[in-house]
């Protein structure tokens, strides 16, 4: 037999003796391999069975545990790959998932296809942080979106996404929305004399994300946006693989994985490492000072994740949104620095003299950094 | 303009005053429909702000709030459905959904296509519980997993579902694995005279489970397993939809929603209610008494959801796994009664008389019931 290969996985959790944690660790590893009593697998396969590697209390009553997995637990499947990671201790409410073998996610995983030189090189903007915007709210016609997105285009916003909210309703059929924004951003750019991306959601049922993809970039979309915990993160590999369309995540749904209080999946892993892996190439992430409760720390631990170097894997652009409006945009520049895009909703449909002096005064702070 | 229907959701959370409670309630409201200031939105489109219908104190500080939605934030999508009731609220940490309006709810969704009836009309029992188990672990081959499952079989088993863990590891090539277990389970059906259902884990990318259930059909598997939290729930309804062969769906990744403290999702109302009318024939959840922590009250709550009569949809079996064994049966069964899949996987491995003669045993105390 070849010698196994493997990867490793850290886990957190809080236990009252070393023996205690001990049992613990040891029924992570068993639970997120071979999943029965290690004694009833037979010994021809006990290879199977992961092991703990490394044990520390990390203070107090809390424990970390790195579990050393055989690779042919996962082949090749990043689906399969979450499973082992996660799949039942997910169900566990004292077990949180904290780190991940980099080098075997970049194995497993494509990453993003375009990532932060990819997004720049479509905006012609190499050296400074990135504005985005959310087209709203749900219940506009496709011509009032459009001319919303005309005028955030005139005064200079490099992104334009859809609302997560903006879906295929009535009111504004998918098709007929995302024609007449894209029409109206392209007529706006002859104005600003700059590009501008839109990027319309299309998040829904898994042969609808497909179909979607297709048509958006017939269209002559710039990108997409997806809420890949409504779809599953694994279509966002699929649509990166095609390499035509920048993805911008959304963390609809996704909440729960995070803000868990000692289970759950570690933020700055699960959206700066994991969704970064499975392809997506501008990651929106709840900000701080918002109304989610991310702490700065947190924040920038994210942003790190999105732009580490990691071999094989292209770096993604966090995006801060929430807790951001046009006039704190520049003490935000100064802690998250320019590989960053910064997503202001709200803010600038308040501004009093409308969305395209909001947009470009907006961006205009954004130039003042070079 | 046409009057607006609405449908409603309730939410859970803490708040140390009524004034308080109030403007989260309103918060969550704004929130999952336009998610911008209330007053920048179009005096026309204000009827997609979605209202606070009932607000009360359910004891302590807790607060229950039924907020009513206008139906045109949906249309006829169930992705934007899962999508209005707790995408962005799933980022809040106290925010807890614990009901669904039921006659919306099946609007959207289909529910499952075999059902109840479906599940015994394939077995041939009528009037009793049924029996599961796993066939694992990851690491055999697809002849030491044909081995198992004819074991199993010969002894009338009811339901074989792959472990979780099986997806296409080299060591079980997905076709190979399934095309050894289908044989096994028929030739063991020669000796055992009865019916037994074989489930594969299609569990993979979105791609991967369309192409694997068209493959378990031709392969003449007689259901298929499914994690929804790894590939998104809408993929179920579009299995359901071909009425082909029933849906297992097992908990992988998903604990995040139901074990959080003070936010996520109701067990009851995520596995039990959202999970069937996503298309889900039988509902694997984590059983009380085993390692995850589940109450026996929750899990009644659980099963009443999976079976309780909704016009336009069909009801799902229960299907509790851990926590049980084959001496513990008749308990359970006094508790759960007859509608009700038992899953036991490690328990049956340490018959000392080995699998026939464990799973005939199982059988024995299902029919003692009858």
């Amino acid at each position: 037999m070849n010698a196994v290969k493997y990867f490793y996985a850290s886990y957190q959790f809080s236990a009252s003796t070393k023996s205690e944690a001990e049992t613990l660790a040891q029924s992570i590893a068993v639970e997120q391999s071979v999943e029965m009593p290690p004694e009833t697998v037979p010994e021809e396969f006990k290879s199977y069975i992961a092991e703990v590697s490394e044990l520390s209390n990390i203070g107090d009553n809390n424990w970390q545990a790195t579990i050393q997995f055989s690779t042919a637990l996962v082949g090749s499947d990043p689906v399969q790959f979450l499973n082992v990671l996660f799949g039942n201790s997910s169900i566990k409410p004292n077990i949180k998932l904290v780190d991940v073998d980099r080098s075997f996610l970049s194995k497993i995983c494509d990453g993003p296809s375009f990532g932060i030189s990819g997004i720049r090189t479509l905006l012609k903007a190499e050296n400074r942080a990135l504005s985005c915007t959310a087209l709203k709210p749900v219940g506009l016609t496709p011509a009032h979106l459009a001319e919303r997105a005309y005028h955030f285009t005139r005064g200079g916003i490099d992104i334009i996404k859809d609302d997560h909210g903006l879906a295929n309703q009535p009111s504004a059929p998918f098709k007929n929305r995302v024609q007449s924004v894209v029409r109206a951003v392209r007529k706006g750019e002859q104005i600003s004399g700059k590009k501008t991306l839109y990027f319309p959601n299309i998040t829904g049922s898994n042969s609808e994300v497909l179909d979607r993809f297709k048509l958006v970039t017939d269209l002559g979309a710039d990108g997409v946006l997806i809420s890949p915990q409504l779809t599953g993160l694994s279509i966002m590999q699929e649509l990166a693989a095609k390499s035509e369309l920048p993805i911008m995540a959304h963390p609809a749904f996704s909440g729960v994985f995070v803000n868990h209080p000692s289970g759950g999946i570690a933020p700055e892993l699960y959206y700066g490492l994991l969704w970064r892996s499975y392809g997506t190439d501008a990651i929106i992430y709840p900000n701080a000072g918002g109304r989610f409760g991310f702490s700065e720390e947190l924040c920038t631990k994210i942003n790190h994740q999105c732009r580490a170097k990691i071999a094989g894997l292209r770096s993604s652009l966090p995006t801060p949104g929430g807790g951001i409006d046009r006039k704190t945009i520049p003490g935000w520049l100064e802690k998250y620095e320019k590989e960053t895009i910064f997503l202001i909703g709200g803010s600038l449909y308040e501004h009093p003299s409308g969305l395209e002096e909001a947009a470009r005064e907006f961006q205009q702070m954004l130039h003042n950094d070079e």
